[in-house]
């Protein structure tokens, strides 16, 4: 069994100084949250991840769900597990109050996520897309389906599930077939989805899926789609349970990894129709996913992040207690963590874990200041910037997590191999995540779409202004570290200004190499920016080393992170740059048939 | 099930033009292989991997090598496939004909293993460790021992393993503390090695275990380890099977990958010790494994390189009937390989496979031409170039290879996560090539110390004017294409140059910070070299071009993918150049504690 400790001191470094937590509890609605209860929140869910979903993590992978007699039955001590975090209202942590969530900021609930992500990926699934139904029907749902809905989804005594997916409708969703027939108040749902994450199970005693389906008069594509709620067991109205809904759970699949989370096909109306209600109006489902859709998509990033934190603390501790060989330039046979090698690879793994935290969060703070703010172009300025880090999070920590995750391996070298050890675990569970809620490729559509060329790049371009101010400011200043950090990011926030030029000038007249381009100019900008995120804690690490009381060797610990990012992961920008505005040429020089 | 198509072009193309097949065919030994006979060897191999090896690989993973009452049960329909290669005489390809080999070049080899370990490379290891016995006892031992064990080995009869691992001795088998006493002829072996690839099965009628051991009066370290033949059954001086050894196999491990592959603890001389035989002098053990290290690693290397292009044939197929979406600028519903992302994925793991192809093979052919040039002159300096080409193969192929069986993944959407597409079982498969025969740190270690420095960076920087000389042609072409390859690599082998005099002058000062940047120089290396293989395909495809007969659309081909090459691969060089020169600084900045 691996342990899994909470990194609450870097987390909430990064909570209060670049995710600005101390101005988002001063927001409207979020007066109660004082900084003393997020510590005592984080304290404790800390302690939930670390004592209750880290133990059972491994035992999870190795028996996985398991359908029996039509049924999912989760992994040994799921239940227990689960039943902890709606004891202590864990699901509806950052739900309206009204609806008996605990009403705490999505950033407090980012920080939250992320451990237990890293604790219990598996596990952590389920909650996550509990509260990806809360977000959704929240928003969009009449205020009679929210409290019906609502409040047994904020207690967690109901679960949620999110149905898009289907054979023929992955990153697609305009080609969804599933069919919703309006009957009296409620509608009847036929069709089969599939990838249903969650989609069966034994841990509440309803399940909430939110399906989305085309009405028989619908347009045809995404303009035609409707979301509905579907629940696993027929509810009154006033949410007592009735007898089981027209959906049925085929089968579950053998992947990869995340064997604990069972992902289910369901079948829905085999028997005449499964009973629906629609959300909002026909035809605006895919604008309602939109709505939920940061949230999630965030949420996935942290998994990213999370994984890769686990990753590292496993490697770390590994590297800590294995002898193997005299180390070059040690006087005795001392741990691995002293071969330059395995410390390169741990540095690298910490490095780039702090950068991703430090967008991660200020992405979530930013959808925080988007819903809260009092004044509409503080909430408006919020919200462009929290779309534009979107798709940079998901898909940028994702693809970021698996490279660690990998590394956590290759540091265990045989042992990693092994099931045993856990290592090639981390690594199976984190290949997922660039690839549900939105493959990187789709992140990158997005991001190049609606997030730059929408706005003629005028967002991206204030965000490098930023970066490039800041770098400058560094470069110049007297601490050689930070001379260091401000020189390397002045060059990569060029790259990526020449590539977001790039970008402006070529998608109106060549869209096919503007989308060749996308996941580059997205993994450049998601370098670029998890550099400034460290280059701000370098800053500000560097200006409290001489305050009265001041950890000197933790602020110490932060510029030198930074610094390494710097001088490793920085210079990376210079060949995501070539990728975009070179590279994209030669993307489609050769026909399919040449491949 | 998925199906694998040899490249066989790809490859000819590669041997005859890049690794120089026509000379090495020419050399003394070699002058019975024609090249059509080579043609046919290829063809004939080909048709194996195809038609008897691909088809069982994925049952072989659903199933694995299983242990029934102490004994090792390998996959479905491996001892089949097992017999037609012995069948055909495929063991022994490029053992000495003297004891029944066929004698082939080590080039022609290689692209059979290609095959092969593309099309199942759990299977493929076993005859991969046999070859590797016979060349340590062909190298080595006595030619007594040769005469009793090399003519079986060679025909497949017998199998054989490499036992170096134990548990507390991987990486540094200085740490060796099986025993082994002299008795008579031969000595008792005793003690336990873990990992041990096919260490069990039941292929064959016996397996020949090359064990690392020492004597009583052994000195410490690895100066005082000696190689020993030990025979799971003991045999008599004619070969006859007499009873079983004093060596038991205590368990098998349950792994990431290569299910079908057993990877055995096995434990030596339980009943008083397990009759083996010394190889050579006692304590040359450890320089006797290096003898074979070569051709050991370049195996490995080998895999990586066959695991990539297994994943690419999938994920192009999927991609070629998926549909999903209209991309954009089609004009209708076109398969996925419209989209730009997945051309992009597929473009990258084309143009990495071709330069790793050339690097792999060309590093083989100098092999053959370090055995069997008649000139020692010509002799010495390729045995040069092939050693510091050694660990380059080794650790950039499999390193680019897990990459590139991740894209595999990625293109398949949700799909590759689900475990029946096989997409997953090449990743799984794949991420255990960087570990063993030696992880990525100890390849760079090798290059570091063995190959760069113990010349003063002659060698490689030899190879490097080559390079640059050949870029800097290639730059003043009149092809716009050649001269955006020649540009490419100008920048890159310059960045190669740096970080190559930044060792030499920074490792007599500062052995660590040399060993923290050995693995970015590796890759910077690999980068360089395998585009410098690509660019030397791109001068000749266009000289060639307007030759009579000349299959154009295939020359446009390879120059279009070193184009891409280097335009999107090449870059890094830079990044990777300063993560030697300017990273290496920060790698251990912090302590241990601070990470």
């Amino acid at each position: 069994m691996t342990t899994y400790t909470p990194p609450l001191k870097d987390m909430e470094f990064v909570l209060r100084n670049l995710a600005g937590l101390d101005d988002i509890t001063r927001l409207p609605g979020f007066e109660e949250c004082s900084t003393d209860l997020v510590g005592s929140v984080l304290e404790e869910a800390g302690r939930i991840a670390s004592d209750v979903l880290a133990p059972i993590n491994q035992d999870g992978d190795k028996t996985g769900a398991q359908r029996v007699d039509g049924a999912v039955k989760t992994a040994p001590g799921w239940s227990g597990a689960y039943q902890t975090l709606v004891d202590g209202n864990w699901i509806g942590l950052s739900s309206p109050q009204e609806f008996g969530g605990m009403g705490l900021p999505g950033v407090v609930n980012a920080a939250v996520s992320e451990m237990w992500q890293s604790a219990n990926m598996a596990f952590s699934l389920c909650p996550m897309l509990t509260q990806g139904a809360i977000n959704a029907i929240e928003s969009c749902a009449s205020h009679e389906l929210k409290e019906l809905f609502l409040p047994k989804l904020a207690s967690g005594e109901w679960a949620g599930t999110m149905d898009l997916t289907e054979a023929g409708a992955g990153s697609d969703l305009g080609a969804i077939r599933t069919k919703a027939v309006k009957n009296g108040d409620h509608y009847l749902i036929s069709g089969q989805k599939i990838f249903i994450t969650y989609g069966d199970h034994d841990l509440t005693s309803n399940i909430i899926h939110l399906v989305l389906a085309r009405t028989p008069d619908a347009p045809p594509g995404v303009k035609g789609i409707s979301l509905f709620i579907v629940p696993k067991i027929k509810v009154d109205a006033q949410g007592n349970l009735l007898e089981p809904n027209d959906v049925e759970c085929v089968s579950i699949e053998h992947k990869l990894g995340i064997h604990a989370s069972p992902t289910a096909v369901l079948a829905y109306g085999d028997k005449g129709g499964a009973v629906g209600y629609l959300v909002g109006e026909e035809n605006r489902g895919l604008e309602y996913m939109f709505v939920m859709m940061n949230h999630a998509r965030l949420n996935v990033g942290l998994q990213g992040l999370a994984i890769a934190e686990r990753a590292y603390q496993q490697a770390r501790a590994y590297a800590g207690e294995r002898i193997q060989g005299k180390p070059v330039g040690s006087a005795s046979r001392t741990p691995i963590v002293d071969h330059p090698d395995v410390r390169r690879l741990l540095m690298e793994m910490k490095s780039e874990i702090e950068a991703m935290r430090g967008l991660a969060y200020v992405a979530a703070a930013a959808l925080d200041r988007a819903e809260a703010s009092p004044d509409e172009g503080t909430r408006e300025e919020a919200k462009r910037f929290a779309e534009l880090l979107n798709p940079i999070v998901k898909g940028w920590c994702t693809e970021r997590g698996i490279d660690i995750a990998s590394k956590g391996v290759q540091i265990h070298g045989g042992m990693g191999y092994v099931e045993e050890t856990g290592a090639a675990q981390h690594l199976r569970d984190a290949r997922i995540t660039t690839i549900y809620e939105g493959t990187t490729a789709i992140q990158a559509n997005d991001l190049v779409n609606r997030k730059i060329l929408r706005d003629g790049g005028q967002s991206l371009r204030a965000l490098l202004t930023e970066v490039a101010d800041l770098a400058t400011e560094l470069a110049r200043d007297n601490d050689p570290l930070l001379t260091d950090i401000g020189a390397s990011l002045t060059t990569s926030v060029e790259d990526a200004r020449k590539a977001t030029t790039w970008l402006l000038e070529t998608a109106p007249t060549d869209a096919r190499q503007a989308a060749a381009a996308g996941v580059p100019l997205l993994m450049l900008l998601g370098t670029v920016l998890g550099g400034y995120q460290l280059a701000r804690a370098a800053r500000l690490s560097t200006a409290r080393a001489g305050d009265a009381g001041a950890d000197q060797d933790f602020l110490a610990t932060k510029v030198k992170t930074a610094w390494h990012y710097a001088e490793v992961f920085l210079p990376r920008s210079a060949s995501l740059a070539a990728a975009v505005i070179r590279g994209s040429r030669t993307v489609m020089s050769l026909s399919p048939e040449q491949l």
